[in-house]
């Protein structure tokens, strides 16, 4: 049996919850829990937001542990090796995405959270191809978070072949924003944060930008016209997005990693004129979340977390709706 | 004196207007008009749709013609030379889009037809390194709007690195559609035309479409669902853009041509789930411009026009306008 946290209903307290994993099927891993991210997007599989919640739902999907059983197939991991499961716990394989590498743009993919237990739980399984060895040197207490969040602000930068010379500003110093700005200054680029939040500001520059700019002074974003080559926005708020599109060069991407539910309202004509993108992408690969954990070592890049112990996961979920958790949450046992 | 045709008013019938263009200057060349597409920005400049128009204007931005002067610093044009003339007049060639190439994505180039004359005319000048040559073999009479209209839709094949494995659709067959079914299926692409129009569907088939789709049958377009690698927009009328996104594979481009003023409305989990991405570019560079030319001269693709001489341009006017035009107008002495 599997000791978990399930959700019964939205918003519902997470309660102590057993279950029966069965057997182990062949191409899957074991995995024994050590520490567990909390993500948004868990409050919204618990809260039923996405409407694809299966309840008892037993959420986390930043899960850092060590391999306790291997199936029968499984020949790239071993048991007691360090690895790493953030949102996808399979994938189908055989798409033309699969094929290509895309394994997480895979339509048939199994998310962990939804239709499947997840890490909130003393155990977890996963298809082993979705699972990643932890490289030696990454904090294990902190390495959850880069499994989903740092993983969605770090794919963009491989997608598309953003330069060390290349001007990033990031949108919202949250969560997800406070990896882009380590990642982003790691890479050699120009950094800038956009946040609503003066005592954010000193804070974004210790972790890597080198300029702020207020996202609320209508007047400081129009005066950074033409700045940048790629803007990352992480917020979930509307923002004017037709403003923060004249900030870009020529050529210039808006790239949402985060979502808002009103649509975009985009001005074709902003577009047209300097050949604009505006794009958005889900988390990374295996083969991408690897290359991230290789770099974040390399770089000593860490999310900044606030530690609570699994007994403690009803506070910490408190916490992060409250909004005030301090950047990242982590579960530890 | 130039001996033109200008525009006094919005909506105001083209009358015989003569001008001094004063001393060539030292990087101009003077071109002899042969022929004068009639684009539909060539309407919104003479209707003041823009803001910009400054009357009496000279509209007319798809030249052909021979060069009968040249400026003193100008080496690589000559007197007699056969060259055409697009949308821009002239480029700033300092900032940073020209040192890269992207002479059309900079800000303070010359429109040919906005605050300078254009090619209602016996005669048009422009800065040199804004003309380009045609090679030989070009149909001469067509090849006026390759300069706008169809370097607007090549100029994305080039941008995007697009294959000739990908699958492409092209959303509107008129002036600019049809000229891109011809550029896709010699560029080895699989083309799709999306038309409204019944008539149409035969001609964009015999254009280089390998299947046309309705444009306004919701259910056909969901059935596509997944198809594109990248859709070109060419039409200014609003369409279920989150639809049309729909038919995009993981990592598909929707990319505008055509400008519609009501904004894009577009649903950001659509780009963020697939990776998918928006974009638009105006007219293509000089060098774009050539390659185009060289490309078309090699596959004989040519816009399909309908003729009117000089002195009959207001009724040739009032064919673009009424929407009857079979694809593309173009003037001749």
């Amino acid at each position: 049996m599997i000791k978990a946290y399930a959700a019964h209903e939205p918003q519902g307290k997470l309660q102590a919850f057993e279950y029966d994993p069965g057997a182990l099927q062949p191409h899957e891993v074991e995995i024994d829990v050590q520490f567990c991210g909390i993500c948004h997007s868990d409050l919204s599989v618990i809260d039923n937001e996405w409407g694809m919640t299966q309840y008892p739902v037993v959420a986390g999907h930043e899960v850092v542990g060590t391999i306790s059983q291997i199936g029968d197939h499984v020949k790239d991991l071993k048991v007691g090796q360090t690895v790493g499961l953030g949102w996808h716990a399979g994938y189908c394989n055989v798409c033309a995405p699969c094929h290509a590498g895309d394994h997480n743009l895979c339509a048939a993919s199994q998310a962990t959270i939804i239709g499947h237990h997840g890490g909130f739980a003393d155990k977890v399984r996963a298809e082993a191809n979705s699972v990643v060895p932890i490289p030696q040197g990454i904090d294990l207490e902190s390495a959850g978070p880069l499994f989903c969040g740092g993983v969605t602000v770090f794919n963009p930068l491989v997608q598309f072949n953003i330069q060390p010379t290349d001007k990033v500003a990031v949108i919202g110093i949250g969560g997800l924003g406070h990896m882009a700005l380590q990642f982003l200054n790691a890479w050699g680029c120009e950094v800038t944060a956009f946040t609503s939040s003066d005592d954010k500001k000193q804070e974004a520059m210790e972790m890597g930008a080198h300029h702020t700019l207020n996202s609320r002074d209508a007047k400081a974003i129009e005066a950074a016209a033409g700045r940048f080559d790629l803007l990352i926005s992480t917020v979930n708020v509307k923002l004017d997005w037709n403003l923060y599109l004249g900030t870009l060069k020529p050529r210039g991407r808006l790239h949402f990693v985060g979502a808002t539910l009103e649509p975009l309202d985009i001005n074709v004509f902003a577009l047209i004129m300097a050949q604009r993108t505006i794009s958005g992408s889900p988390v990374g690969s295996p083969a991408t979340i690897s290359k991230m954990l290789e770099f974040a070592q390399r770089h000593d890049i860490k999310p900044v977390i606030e530690k609570f112990s699994f007994d403690r996961i009803n506070e910490a979920i408190d916490r992060l709706r409250s909004g005030k958790a301090h950047y990242r949450i982590v579960l530890h046992r």
